[in-house]
């Protein structure tokens, strides 16, 4: 296959980093900055990390090295968000192509199943393939709209993206394995990204479970919108686990199991726990299966001056794990909605639907508010409160303010 | 919206060429070759020239300046076709961005209709938008298959993609100009792209006229992909004629038109007519719908030995202005077939579907074919003799040579 280096690897060195997520563990690593391209955006502020150097630093927020937003006006006229400028969550630093490796060798081991095996990604190629577009969203997106400090990086909408992805079923890993063995209750997949660093793994190994039934839809993925999967987002190999939180669609993945409990490691028991401000614990529930969800991209105060007159107000809604059915668009700030169109292809459940309503405004100011529902659930107003800004579907924090002349 | 210049333009110098396209018109312009990037390609082969210099170039097999192919194995594992990664097929130099300008404010008039207006792209943009894929093809993919001395490109299967597109319905835009005017027959889309060259027009403008009905469908484009229209595929503006050959997707629109006859420049009168070998005309078919297609993508002899066992053949059908049905598939050149599965989303009539066969192969010498239908039509075996080597669907020449070890 020929497919271009660019898009895969940074080809530059991508150094350990020293940021809040494994500031704690780092008396057993040498921790070095990740650096920072020389030149900064053309604004003055940061240019992006050598190791993502290829992405479209016109369409990103940089929020920290491992933390950088989609822009809201960014998202929204087409439906698939091109690679360049999909935003970037890791917990560990991106390995790289030496860490790596021939991409063709990476090794999966798959067990909780009859027949426990090892694949390469070269022997899970001839499995067979197919091609799903899911929503990749960090379990804090919105996070930013919570009135209470909370740490992390203040995503608001951007820390979502529509992808197609390209890899095996892992009905098909399964099947090839001899099914899932009995008593097997969670799918849990490993990362091996914290290799490198030399951490403790209980500590930064990313080791996700889900809910068994979650492999019907799962996939291993080596393609992101058709490219080769870049090394920044979990290249060669990730697991996609449709309709759940980005963090469940498992980086770098090495491991593959079917497991009578759940992982017990940071990632899985302590972080990523939605629990009550001022509270923590694994008793609280993980973020897995994403809500119903929706926002408005243009107009907003990103997309220029607005002239009274015809408008249109498009967006995205997503139903989370089941399909999106409806999308209303208010203009007063909640008080009244009319019903918008979806338009464009409908790419499946587990992907987004663009919408748009045509209005008509006269000069003033708006509120902007979106909500949308898929069949059985619809948007609440409001955030559910929860300690560390997860899972924010509320449409009012997610409404914009235009002034339309 | 904040997007990268990157994958708009060049930002380099964009030269008139001499090539064979335009040579017999240089009397009145000055000729400039297009330059070609300093760097050949690792393999030795010619660098991309600087106006694509963003592009895949392991993905691309070069022709001429204007003419470069998708290698086979880089289409089909995926849907849709990275930007990086799409042919080009151009019959004028790419307009630059000094040639272009404010790309809110490139101007599109619109004639025979009721109320005659003049668009900027802004304007445009206000009416409403939508997305769709659609393949595009050239006229001559295949020709590169053809026994007799053919002129042009020798495309194999690459002048080919499947691109998702956002832009206004022509629907809308006809609705914003009153409806059509009675009496027309054909929708008519121009290009401005031979303006700076100083041809004369008649010779040198890419002007298309297709069938009236082929507005209900057609889109004014000005994203690919969910990036700004590149210039190299005829940005900010290019009319998208669903299920037609690539060359009725006209480059740098500037004018739409309703007529009631064919466009008389060159490009519509006497190139792109599908004539006996030996014979032209413009009394022979134009280059217009596109008929029912398939070809395999893997295992080819670019993608590396196939060892005994378990293989996967897989490949792209497209259906032309209908919907892709079914595809077989033979590994012993067309003797017998098997039922293919299509998998991937299927991103409606006028998109390619991904099709996959898994089938057990011993060593030895196979020849894999491919056959589509759309209900009404199958491909032929063989390819239909015409002196240009247009609109090639013949599954034989299409069929790969592989080896199993």
């Amino acid at each position: 296959m020929k497919k271009s280096k660019v898009r895969v690897n940074s080809s530059r060195r991508n150094f350990l980093t020293g940021s809040a997520s494994v500031a704690g563990l780092a008396a057993t690593a040498a921790i070095v900055p990740i650096t920072f391209a020389t030149a900064n955006h053309k604004d003055g502020s940061k240019g992006l990390p050598n190791f993502i150097n290829w992405k479209n630093r016109d369409a990103l927020i940089i929020h920290s090295d491992k933390g950088i937003e989609t822009h809201r006006s960014a998202i929204g006229e087409s439906i698939v968000t091109p690679n360049a400028n999909v935003y970037i969550r890791n917990n560990m630093p991106t390995m790289t192509d030496a860490q790596i490796g021939n991409r063709k060798n990476w090794k999966i081991s798959v067990s909780g199943v009859k027949n426990p095996k090892t694949f390469t990604l070269a022997q899970l190629q001839k499995l067979g393939h197919t091609t799903i577009a899911t929503i990749l969203q960090c379990s804090g997106n919105g996070r930013g709209f919570f009135a209470h400090k909370v740490r992390g990086s203040q995503w608001k909408t951007g820390a979502a993206a529509c992808v197609l992805w390209t890899g095996v079923p892992v009905k098909a890993v399964v099947d090839a394995c001899g099914g899932i063995s009995s008593g097997a209750v969670f799918m849990t997949s490993s990362g091996v990204d914290h290799a490198p660093t030399g951490l403790d793994p209980k500590k930064a190994m990313v080791e996700r479970s889900v809910p068994k039934k979650a492999y019907k839809d799962a996939i291993l993925a080596w393609e992101m919108n058709g490219d080769p999967l870049p090394n920044s987002h979990g290249g060669p190999l990730r697991t996609i686990t449709p309709g759940y939180f980005g963090i469940n669609n498992v980086k770098h993945v090495g491991k593959l199991a079917f497991t009578e409990t759940e992982s017990d490691v940071k990632y899985m028991k302590s972080s990523y726990r939605i629990s009550p401000i001022g509270k923590k614990g694994s008793q609280y529930p993980t973020c897995w299966e994403m809500p119903v969800k929706s926002w408005i991209t243009r107009p907003t105060d990103e997309t220029g001056t607005v002239k009274a007159g015809k408008v249109q107000i498009v967006g995205v809604a997503m139903g989370g794990t089941k399909k999106a059915r409806s999308v209303k668009v208010s203009v007063d700030g909640g008080n009244s909605w009319k019903k918008a169109k979806f338009i464009g292809p409908d790419l499946g459940k587990f992907a987004w639907r663009q919408f748009a309503l045509e209005t008509t405004l006269s000069a003033g100011t708006y509120t902007l508010s979106s909500k949308a529902s898929n069949g059985s659930n619809t948007q609440p107003e409001l955030r559910m409160e929860n300690r560390r800004g997860y899972a924010h579907n509320g449409w009012k924090d997610h409404s914009v303010k235009i002034s339309v002349v």
